[in-house]
């Protein structure tokens, strides 16, 4: 039987590679710099311009499919994941590593068909690295096979997180008392480099044993959550239960046990999900 | 007048590229993991490989040249700086990294006489990006001048630096407060890649606007020293007096303000200097 979905994964990893060249050609330019909700929380012009490029291209060839884009969703559109075949978009992931030229931005893409990620899509695109993987057939970076490192033992392990940007101060603590409790354990060390995907698909490549974060959304999971399947890792809730690609918090880990002796250590931060109606 | 030292750089350039072929060829193959002072602390022998190449083969063309290497000063040899040329080596910079194949691993290579940095080399080998940096001659990457962003206000800030090797409950707690007051200014967010001499190089090129460690050795800093302020940027320690690079601390940044602002944050680790006696 024809693979139905194969087709949109080689439009996705052209349209991908495609806007990594948008990226790449405004990092050569000026930045305006526009803001969110935050100083942190940066936003830019190109952000919007890369969605908008991908949304159009898609909707053209597939009309009947859905969207949830990070740009579409801070414009005011929903992002209530149905059965329909969606595609999960996150035009640059790393926007504060955008607007101050740090060298790890991704363009990804996440393809869900009732309710399950088929295919996923990260391209780093200053590094010049295209993460894939399709359900079922494996994950590759620039077409060689990705395997997680498998580390069961936490006190071995290197994990990759982020600090995030989140300035209240009480969600301040809590990142930091979690560092401390899994660095107390202790571990090898944690590595940040500003981006889930990023952080997620070097948990992939076996670079690193285990990723968690808190406070992230669908558009930074989708596309990397099946390459760490893929590699053969597992996706767990912060609570150690199944995850839940809406939730806003993940544990992507290069096995079960180090992803839940990473759950044991969590103090979880209150968020309301992408889904939320109100 | 002949430059002095460009024969030694051009000597030190060529010996990092060929230790970053042998660090490389290692990563292909299985490692055996010795450890050092604590499971963190790791150390291969790829480490001591590289220094001993490194080291090996600047004697046979300099003998009068004085040494310090992290792997010869772990083996119990002195780290006193004297006035006698001196070739400052870290074989491996983010020896975790390499160990867990974590893609940033360097080769830091400094150059000091009557105690001032004369030139720099850090070599991010597996990313094969080749920083150097002859003083007064500016600071380049692979060929390219680097430039840091001169950025002077903290709030639009994006900082490096490392949760470090100690395990210690107390210096964990000081790391991670630090962390905390910074993230309060607010800035825009922290990142660490897992070695301090690219952390260094990244604020060099203007991805980063300042980087602060306390707990690292010369070896770490002498090669990027010189290749943040060839770029432009400002070395001061942490207390915001001036900078020694035996003290095991450091801030490098991309300007004087951003520098004595995070000094002003910091709360100081008690460390033993690396030319200690005792």
């Amino acid at each position: 039987m024809a693979d139905p979905w194969q087709e949109c994964m080689d439009y996705a990893v052209a349209l991908a590679r495609k806007a990594g060249e948008i990226i790449r050609g405004a990092l050569k330019e000026e930045i305006s710099v526009m803001t969110k909700s935050s100083p942190v929380d940066l936003v830019t012009e190109t952000d919007q311009k890369v969605e908008n490029f991908i949304i159009s291209l898609v909707k053209e060839k597939y009309p009947s499919h859905s969207f949830i884009g990070e740009e579409s969703v801070a414009a005011g559109e929903g992002s209530i994941l149905t059965d329909n075949p969606t595609w999960i978009i996150d035009p640059i992931d790393g926007t504060t590593n955008f607007v101050h030229r740090f060298p790890f931005v991704a363009v990804s893409i996440g393809f869900v068909v009732n309710k399950k990620i088929e295919f996923g899509i990260v391209y780093s695109c200053i590094e010049d690295k295209m993460y894939t993987a399709r359900k079922g057939k494996g994950a590759f970076c620039n077409g060689q096979k990705l395997k997680v490192s498998g580390q069961e033992d936490i006190t071995k392990s290197l994990l990759v997180t982020e600090l995030g940007s989140n300035r209240d101060p009480e969600t301040i603590k809590i990142i930091l008392s979690n560092m401390e409790r899994l660095l107390s354990i202790p571990i090898h060390g944690i590595r940040a480099v500003g981006t889930a995907a990023v952080n997620m698909c070097l948990v992939a490549t076996g670079g690193a044993d285990a990723y968690y974060e808190m406070g992230i959304h669908c558009w930074d999971m989708a596309g990397a959550g099946i390459i760490i399947t893929e590699a053969g890792g597992v996706l767990l809730d912060v609570s150690g239960g199944p995850f839940d690609l809406m939730s806003r918090r993940i544990i992507a880990a290069s096995s079960r046990a180090i992803g839940e002796r990473i759950a044991k250590a969590l103090q979880i931060i209150p968020l309301k999900r992408d889904d939320a109606t109100n």
